[in-house]
């Protein structure tokens, strides 16, 4: 890179992360060097978030650092890659050490959790807070998850609960009150998203396509039918919610958030039928739920029934940062 | 990545630059998979350019889009690194197809100008724009060019001519008429900085250390000295100057710009005595300058002395974007 301008990452960040023996050259020289095993390939991904746009404005820096990082984790989860290294690019309005502090502790504490590397980075000064990350991860060379890869017959899963983040969401916009424990464990989701990798490392061998949900279940589960030019039934009366969100939605009995919220950060796997038994037998040691909620067909489009097995219309399809804006 | 929300980066980009083989899934996907050929190391940077801090507000797109190209490709030039992928984070304050197809345009001729395919990126709005790109290169394992590797007795050179681009800076930031000829060319400089990174590999086993000048000759070199925990000599009426430079500072006679100003994108070479004549040789295929300024010392610290041998205080410390906005 070139030389930090105020050589914020290597301040806050070189000794933060885990120390990795594949790492040649980490931080402070024109690039890092690292080194990938043979046999192994190397999965790349790259998110930006931006102040307002990806998170509220007042979320705490702590949990800025650690969506950053999270957000590009969960695109390893989705391939069924094993995060080795990362590099932050990081644009601040000011140079506010506790900000960035706090920020640092977020990024470092889940860094260190996954056994991650800061291996580089870039500070630029500009108006609005954004951070982009670049995530890198390995896999045995052609055993990725890609969303081409769903086949007709496969089974669709969904860690964990859905609508969660999406609901927080809608809380903080609307401004509602009052803030009940609920919300917090909601806003929690929504904040600190925790990426399943070590979920789609176990299941490995048994997954064919594999997509985190950033936009929203229908929005995510239609790239992986486009890709595989595949069709899918959803039964919507199997979502899993947790129970803050249904404390809500007994209320309203609306699925709208479930199916089209983003952020949740979980995973769609499609798991060819033969493999049902070991995954969920796998999955009995994690504490996040695993659920089947639909079926690939080779039938085009995607149909959600719900309980009474009727057709139901999806109005909205995901999250478009770039038009709600 | 997650979803590109509005598919920019597919858009504009998939079959953009070069396909290479060791690419096995480009943009679309989760993440993009790589492969590493055995006994090559990878080398990765990220650079962030942002609108009126790292280039002026009106500038070409296709010059931003050569421009966040080529600074990324410097640093692998400064490594002695073989370019081979890049992503693209893209911050926009709107969804203009003409500015994106001509700042496509400028990223894309300068990958294809040196092998480089696009493999993934993000999208996002915000209300700056901001570009952030990761490049990547293989290096044979061991053999980059580090910033730590100078050793007493190395010569220093640099290539190209400095101070071109931190006067068509200057002379933008003060608004100075008339616009000659010589302004357009070093403009040129400014907003279209060649990457070495042909020179670079073609002295492949000739250098010590090497640095790209982002932040001025002297700033730059400092790193080097710094990290090499040695000294050096520089003579400044050995520096190389542009024609169009020259014809500036024939009146005012003073190299505080070829000195200190940033955004030239040459590059520091340390190399040993014995590797002189070869590197010259080799440089002479090149339509570039190579010229030693100085030498690497014992005696810590940086000397700058003029053509009468008399030492020069160097006042400014090299550009630093985010004090200077």
């Amino acid at each position: 890179m070139a030389s930090p301008e105020f050589n914020l990452i290597e301040q806050f960040f070189t000794h933060a992360t885990t120390q990795r023996d594949d790492v040649a050259l980490g931080i402070g020289d024109d690039a890092a060097i690292v080194n990938v095993p043979p046999g192994q390939s190397l999965a790349i991904a790259v998110d930006t978030l931006i102040s307002s746009v990806h998170f509220p404005k007042e979320t705490p820096p702590k949990a800025i650092g650690h969506k950053a990082l999270a957000v590009n984790l969960s695109d390893m989860a989705a391939m069924g890659a094993k995060p080795t290294w990362a590099t932050l690019a990081l644009t601040l309005p000011d140079n506010d050490s506790l900000w960035l502090k706090e920020f640092s502790q977020g990024f470092s504490d889940l860094a260190h959790q996954f056994g991650v590397q800061l291996i580089g980075g870039d500070t630029t000064r500009g108006s609005v807070l954004s951070i982009t990350v670049q995530i890198f991860g390995l896999i045995k060379t052609d055993q990725g998850y890609l969303r081409s890869a769903a086949k007709t017959g496969d089974l669709i899963y969904v860690t964990g609960t859905l609508g969660d983040a999406g609901l927080a969401l809608k809380h903080w916009q609307e401004n509602l009150k009052p803030t009940t424990s609920e919300v917090q464990l909601l806003r929690q989701r929504l904040d600190c998203p925790e990426p399943r990798v070590a979920e789609a490392l176990a299941l490995q061998g048994l997954v064919h396509a594999a997509i985190d949900i950033s936009d929203g279940l229908v929005a995510d589960l239609s790239h992986i039918l486009d890709r595989s030019q595949v069709g899918a039934t959803l039964h919507t009366d199997k979502l899993p919610l947790s129970s803050s969100f249904k404390s809500f939605i007994s209320k309203v009995d609306d699925l709208t958030l479930p199916l089209t919220a983003g952020d949740d950060y979980e995973l769609i796997l499609t798991i060819p039928q033969i493999n049902q038994k070991r995954a969920q037998q796998i999955m009995r040691s994690f504490e996040c739920d695993f659920t089947c909620i639909g079926a690939i067909e080779k039938q085009l489009g995607l149909r959600c029934l719900d309980g009474n097995k009727k057709i139901i219309n999806i109005k909205q399809h995901g999250f478009d940062h770039f038009n709600e804006t």
